[in-house]
Order: C-alpha cells, then structure tokens, then sequence
C-alpha cells in the first residue's frame, strides 16, 4: 500500500470529507487502490445505521430525507447521503435537480452528500453503493440515507443493501397496486403515505394495510407512517419506527445474520470483478485469447462454444489468469 | 448433446411451441442443457426483428403491445411477447393482470406469449432476457415484442438487447421530465405519447421535441407518435416509424456492428456465469475453499483479502476450477 493511499484511508477513519470524497472516486472509477482501501477499512464497519428511501418517481422522497436529515442533526447525529441519480443523456451528468433542495446540507460539516449516476459500474450499482456505503459507515457517519429515484430491479437491489427500507408513495389511486407490481412490498420495512393533505391519503394507507394483512406472520410488523413531508409533519414518527425497526434487527439475530450473508456475497462479487477484469484485458491484449475473441465477434465461432473452449484449455485460461 | 435436448432444438427451429417454451424454462432455471442448446441455434439467429417497448408505470404499454401484435399478425408476420413483470411478493408469482388483455391472442399460434419475472436469475435479468430473445429468433418469430415495466436499470439494460425502442409517456405534466430523469431519453429510438385524447397530450409532445432539439445530430432523428392505443388509433403510423428504424439501422452498418459487440458481450457474459457457478458449488462444497469462506463469514478475514488470497493462490483457485 502506497503512503499516499495509507494517509487517505487514515483521513478518511477520522471523518475527513475530502478524502472521503475521493476514496468514493476510487470506488466509482474502479481504482487499484479499491482493494487495498476495503481491506483497511474493513475492522471499522458496522457501525452505522443504513436507511433506504425509495418509491415511485415524485412521490416525495427527496423532501423526506432532506427532513430526516435535519432531525438526525437536531439529535447531536452525523449523516451521509447516497442519493442515485439516473444519468442524463444531455447533460452528460446526474439529474440534481432534485438536490438543490438538500442546498442547506451543504454548509453542514455533519453532512456528507454524494450523488451517484446510474451508469457504467462494472460490478453493478448495488456493488457500487454497497462499497460507498461501507465508506460512509468507515468514515464514522452515524445514519446513512440512501434515496434510489425509479422502481427497477438494481433499484430494489440497491435496497437490499440497507438496513432499514422506507417505502414512500403518494396517496393516489393505485399507487399501492404499482408498488406491488414493481416490487416494493417484499422489500418495505415501513411504508410511508406522503402527502397526507392530498385526497386519497386515507384510501392509500388501507390500500397497503389490506396487502399486509394477506402477508405470513413475521418478525416485524410493517408499519404504515403518514407524512407530510414539505411541511415537517410526521417525520418524528417516522423516525421512531426506524430507529425500532434497527433495535428489532439487532435484538432478534437479523443483522448479524445478513451482515454474514453481505460478507460471503462481497467475496463472490470481489473475485467475480477481478476475474472479468483480467479477461477483459486479455480480450483487448495481443495474446491467443484476444485473436480468439476476433473470430467470435465476426461470428466464425459463437460465443457459447468460445466459452466452452476457453474455460476447457488450459492455455487460454492461463493467457487470461496471467494477465 | 442427448437425443433428447437435440429432438428439443430441431422442433424449436421449426417454430414448435412446447418446445420454445420448454428451452426457455431452461434458461430460466439455468439447466446444464443452455449452453448447448445456444451453440446449436446460433446459426439461425439474426433474422427477428426485436422491439422493445417501455415507459413510466400506466402509461399503457401493455395495449400498446397488444395492438401492435394485432397489426403484425394482419400483415400476416408471427409474433414473440416478452413480458417482464416485478414479482409479487404476496402470490409468489408475476403480476399478470395486464396480461388478461392479451388473451385474444393466446388462441392464436401466429403468437407465443411469456411472462418473465423479476427475481433471481443468476446471470442478471437482461443477459436471460437476450438469451430468451434469441430462441424467440430461432423459432423463427419475424418480430419479438419485450415489454418492461418500470424505469429502472435493470428494464433500461433489457431495452438495450433489442434492435429499436419505443418509449411511452403519458400526457401527464411532468411525464418527459421524470422520463429523462428515469434515463429513458437515452434509449429511446421512438418516443410514443399514448392517451392522445387526454388533457396535456400536446404540450407533452412539445416538451419531449424540446429535449430532443438539444441533442447532437445523429444517423436517425428520434420522431415522437401520438397514438390511442386503447382506440387503435395512431398504430400504423407507429408500426411504419418501427419498420423505417430497423431499415435504417441495417442500410447504416449499426446492426451489424451491434450484433458483434452482443456476440462478444455473450462470450465475455457465459464465461463469467460458468466461472462463477464453480466459485459458488466450491463455496457450498467441503473443500478447502469452504471452510475458508466460513472465517470469511465470522468475519475472521474481511472478503478483499480473502478475494485477493484466493486469486494469489494456486491451490485456492484450483479447487475453485476443477468442479
């Protein structure tokens, strides 16, 4: 490990935003340090408390963590914020739009914002943030808040990677048949109904409590909050039922297990990124294997027997391992 | 290659239903039998022409679907459906009740219609999407037809495994805004606004060829149609824009050049899923590999080193290779 990487993750133990910011600019452009930064950081994670904030597009989610955010601060606690932007195809960059809002946060030494795009993560976006996550949890944040905009399976995926899920929808009519159909009850830990002022508030929370009644006991009831969140109502609830959704994962064996289960899962996807980074290069490089992957490409040999051939012969496979 | 999987492929070549739907449960449950079944129908593939068609929830892609199909069938062409649908948490199953439209084309055999669900194929979501895409190919379906619902990566990643997508919106204000922000306008090779008869229809049209002005200048010019689906309005015009699409892509080189880059995607892709299978079997098995992922688990080592110490050592990887 270089000095220089060394110094940065020390930096970035001690809360120090800028490093953190570029340790996350590592992650983002898949950096050689990457590996050597997680195996530093990895003694100190744990720690916080990861919350998702997801639902469908315009249902307020935005508003909602720029409030939790504001009375996690009130409560002495430090805060990092994930939101996943989709990437613009005219802009080139993240969609902030939506950030301009969080504009007060900025100025707040206990608050980290970083918006990831959507686009070209090699091992997935739910990887990526997973990773970032894990900086922002190394880098002493008590509560970090995920926002995910769109309903989409990396998405969810992304969800899966929090401790806690927040699922926010309007009060409109058939918004809870829409988050069925996109996936979101089987992941809800709590459900919030936001803009409460607007009809069909009431119609909404017996929409969702009906489709959780047809749910199998568990060990968790989810709860139903409603909010209006651009006028600061209701978030002190919701954040009581957060704060008790993370005490009845810990009381009841559930975090452990599911950081077990992250830990065996970010090994498979760590040898699985390094593997298909090492073919990469060898499909770009001189070697048999790239002049191999010509043929294929013209569609002398298809791909399926391509890969046959290479996982079968010991010397493509070392042109590719060797790289 | 046993008689019986060889019998499977010939009758699936000649367009044989059950057998179309019996390879695609196999690539569904990843059977041992895929990656034989492929080699053996890449010569015939190339021929469909593959529409995908997607949009913010509601915005009537499945009527959409369903009239174009009617078109295509009066033209005398066969029709192949893909349907991804979120899985419902509650019935274990895909959300089918926008299927029930689509029944009038069940009876016909000019139509094979599949549901895919959302959840756990290894490989990703849109890599099985492409591969059942291809044996709807080989059947010799002249157009294939995938419908995703939602607007997250997954859905976007699926779109861009088909030769010309239509993207619906609705007249609603704030549709083309939330479609940007869903990533949507990057895909788009035709933009629909669908409800024509609704309030907004217009300014929705102009707001979608505001955004499209601000584009570099291309080899294709992204036309938006309005249409009624439900009234089988506008349906012709959208079928014509379709069919001018794949003629330009084939007379401008692009679909030969998007078919070689699938191809060597498909190799890089099979390898990957192959070597991570026999990453997963060593996992679960009792070798050395297992029990040094169950320290990983204790958290004895972190995943990056133990990644790092798998790929440095012979004997780790071997064990992981030879099953």
């Amino acid at each position: 490990m270089t000095t220089h990487t060394m110094r940065l993750v020390d930096d970035l133990l001690k809360g120090e935003s800028i490093s953190l910011s570029r340790a996350i600019s590592l992650v983002e452009n898949e950096g050689d340090e990457v590996l050597e930064i997680m195996q530093r950081i990895a003694p100190h994670l744990g720690k916080a408390h990861c919350i998702g904030v997801t639902g469908a597009p315009g249902a307020g989610k935005s508003t909602l963590v720029d409030k939790l955010t504001a009375l996690l601060r009130k409560q002495g606690l430090t805060v990092g914020i994930i939101a996943v932007d989709p990437t613009s195809p005219f802009t080139g960059g993240a969609v902030l739009g939506d950030r301009i809002r969080m504009q007060q946060h900025y100025l707040d030494d206990g608050v980290f914002i970083r918006s990831m795009a959507t686009r070209g993560s090699m091992g997935g976006l739910p990887q990526t943030a997973s990773t970032v996550i894990k900086l922002l949890d190394a880098s002493g944040k008590d509560a970090i808040l995920v926002e995910t905009v769109g309903v989409g399976q990396s998405e969810v995926d992304i969800m899966q990677k929090t401790d806690t899920v927040v699922v926010t929808l309007c009060p409109e009519s058939g918004d809870a048949i829409q988050a069925m159909k996109a996936g979101l009850l089987e992941i809800a830990d709590i459900f919030v109904v936001n803009k409460a002022d607007h009809p069909g508030a009431d119609s909404s929370v017996r929409d969702i409590q009906a489709m959780l009644h047809m749910r199998e006991p568990s060990w968790w009831d989810i709860p139903v909050v409603v909010t209006e969140a651009i006028n600061d109502v209701g978030i002190e609830d919701l954040y009581e039922r957060i704060a008790l959704h993370r005490q009845v994962l810990s009381d009841t064996g559930q975090l452990a297990q599911r950081r077990q289960l992250q830990r065996r899962f970010d090994l498979v996807k760590t040898v699985e990124q390094k593997l298909t980074r090492k073919l990469l290069q060898a499909i770009e490089g001189d070697g048999q294997l790239g002049s191999y992957i010509e043929r294929v490409e013209k569609g002398e040999v298809d791909p399926y027997t391509a890969a046959d051939e290479i996982l079968r012969s010991g010397k493509l496979l070392s042109d590719w391992l060797s790289q």
